[in-house]
């Protein structure tokens, strides 16, 4: 395989938030161009209006398209030429359009083979929304735009965890119909197969949460669990899968349970995120699995309140492109070790086919 | 007011859990004697066998009636005179039937006026079930049978914030519809009281989280934000309650907003409970607020997987009792000063009558 330095395609997202600024402030640090060959999918005068109420030193280079990126260089594809007009912490119609064509052109981009993977700033939901934009986030656009059919498994990372979610963004309302065994069987799969290949963890160990309180109090606060969360951890457990629970999730953090599995997945949107984002010292990242496409993106929001004012913590952003580009050599380093793989020994006395099934009554005992 | 130490009631709880070690290790403290009149609700017997697993030195003396209490030592009323089998980490008929006759006699001498708080020691939701006792939990059961038609609030607490529910042991797919305006305003009201009251905090500032991921998004994730919580809130506010909010739950946690407020209103269960719960230090108390009578309990549950083993941290269940201690001391506190509350100046300058309206402008600013 020839080896380039990680193409990561970086969109603005809203132009009125802290985007520019987490960005220019990770390529402040001259190492994080020996990691990546960065594009911006953006726009250079609102780039430039950024650059100047922050007061960065850091240069970009307009490219006319993401044929033309170097490495070395912090590379800009335009894809709003219009005037842009920053009113810092404000949606406006502007800032949500131009975070919309920034999506667009690095998806085609990614299409075509110019970008290997794609780092999100954030975005305002409701800005953005339009006739072509109507997913409550990022996950269920990309899901769509380059999914080809597969799901999407939104996971978030830190140094202590990583949590996944069966239902993402839902209302409270909706949650306890959405979560069926099938669901759940889907998302353990999916979460399974990117704890292997994606974080390289061979046999990984995944705590399912409950879905009720008590973890449903053996019925008395639920029958969920009992009905649907309980067999689809034995479903995955025979196929191999290490799932286990469901755990109460209050006790579960509080007992600090996620030191012993590999992954956490949640139920719901704040049942994983408000205690992850809790633990998190701003070192969270928000990872798109599942699809062909490598996504990340950092685990906060516009942060409207402080847009423009210098004071935004780039962190999570930075660990965002390292997760991607982490993440985007832990799929190659995959694809070739399965290039060429060994004949099976059908005659020998190893009896290959025989051990998954002694994995599994390993797993249900 | 006569002084005398505060007479604490402390329920066994479930016999084969960890309530009696905790109980014994809190009390090999001596200093512990200093804070409080202790009386256990229990079993001799089964005190017995658990103080031998351990290998505790803690004395108690078995009182005929909490009459008989006295200061200086670990006093213990018997309330379950017949033989007990200790099963650790069983929940067994017999431990559910020990644990509900152990709070029926406290509630009933806190009625004599025998004792004047309760902290109880963990119950199983299952195993205590029985014709007389059909609620989720401690607190549904306190507001039955000490309420006298007072709603409780429950109301988690350690060193760095304050947490109440506005709907507590409820499955997931029953909070949505539980979540009104008049229901947030009663829990408001109970809130903005105890902090006032049982924490001593002048002018509370209470944050309200949202019901749904990023607080409904502006409606795109759900209605509830602006349907309910936010009229709730402005409500609150007219009547003098410095509410705010509603916030999205994750990024409230995760940016530390709890540090700005001196209570959070959370929800739901696993909303509250898991990120408060994940930055605790062992430190959780939770107590019953909005009733007469003061309780309180550790923030862990029965620990089956540890009972008998000598392992459990006793420190939350430590702070259940300072806590009891300390409101009880707060509420004595706050009905001296309006035992003889100064007359109103109707005729001077100051025009009091005016103050709560102008407080309400400032608020709604």
């Amino acid at each position: 395989m020839e080896k380039h330095k990680v193409r990561v395609g970086i969109t603005h997202g809203d132009i009125n938030g802290i985007g520019y600024e987490v960005i220019f402030k990770a390529f402040a640090e001259p190492g994080m161009l020996d990691v990546c060959t960065p594009v911006i999918y953006g726009s250079p005068k609102a780039a430039a209006y950024h650059r100047k109420a922050i007061d960065s030193q850091v240069a970009f280079t307009t490219v006319a398209s993401a044929g033309d990126i170097a490495e070395g260089r912090l590379n800009m594809v335009e894809c709003y030429p219009e005037e842009v007009k920053i009113d810092f912490g404000q949606p406006t119609p502007e800032s949500g359009r131009a975070a919309f064509l920034a999506l667009e052109r690095a998806v085609e981009d990614y299409k075509a083979g110019l970008i290997d993977a794609v780092v999100t700033a954030p975005i305002n939901k409701n800005s953005i929304q339009n006739a072509d934009f109507h997913f409550p986030g990022h996950t269920e656009y990309f899901e769509d735009r380059v999914g080809g059919g597969a799901k999407a498994l939104m996971v978030l990372a830190n140094s202590q965890m990583r949590v996944a979610l069966a239902t993402t963004h839902l209302p409270i309302s909706q949650v306890a119909e959405a979560i069926t065994p099938e669901l759940l069987l889907e998302k353990l799969r999916l979460f399974h197969q990117s704890l292997r290949v994606d974080f390289r963890i061979s046999i990984p160990r995944i705590a399912v949460l409950a879905l009720n309180p008590h973890a449903g109090d053996g019925g008395l606060l639920g029958t969920e669990e009992a009905e649907k969360i309980t067999p689809a951890i034995r479903h995955a457990n025979n196929e191999g899968i290490h799932a286990f629970g469901p755990y109460a999730a209050d006790g579960f953090f509080g007992a600090q349970m996620y030191h012993h599995f590999d992954g956490i997945l949640a139920m719901y949107h704040d049942q994983g995120l408000a205690p992850f984002k809790a633990l998190s010292m701003s070192d969270g990242v928000n990872i798109t699995a599942g699809l062909p496409l490598v996504r990340t993106s950092p685990d906060h929001g516009t942060a409207y309140d402080v847009a423009g004012k210098g004071t935004a913590d780039p962190n999570s952003f930075r660990q965002a492109i390292y997760a991607a580009v982490d993440i985007w050599n832990a799929r190659r380093f995959d694809e070739e070790a399965h290039a060429n793989p060994l004949r099976r020994q059908h005659n020998s006395d190893r009896h290959d086919d025989a051990e998954p099934k002694k994995r599994n009554q390993e797993i249900s005992e």
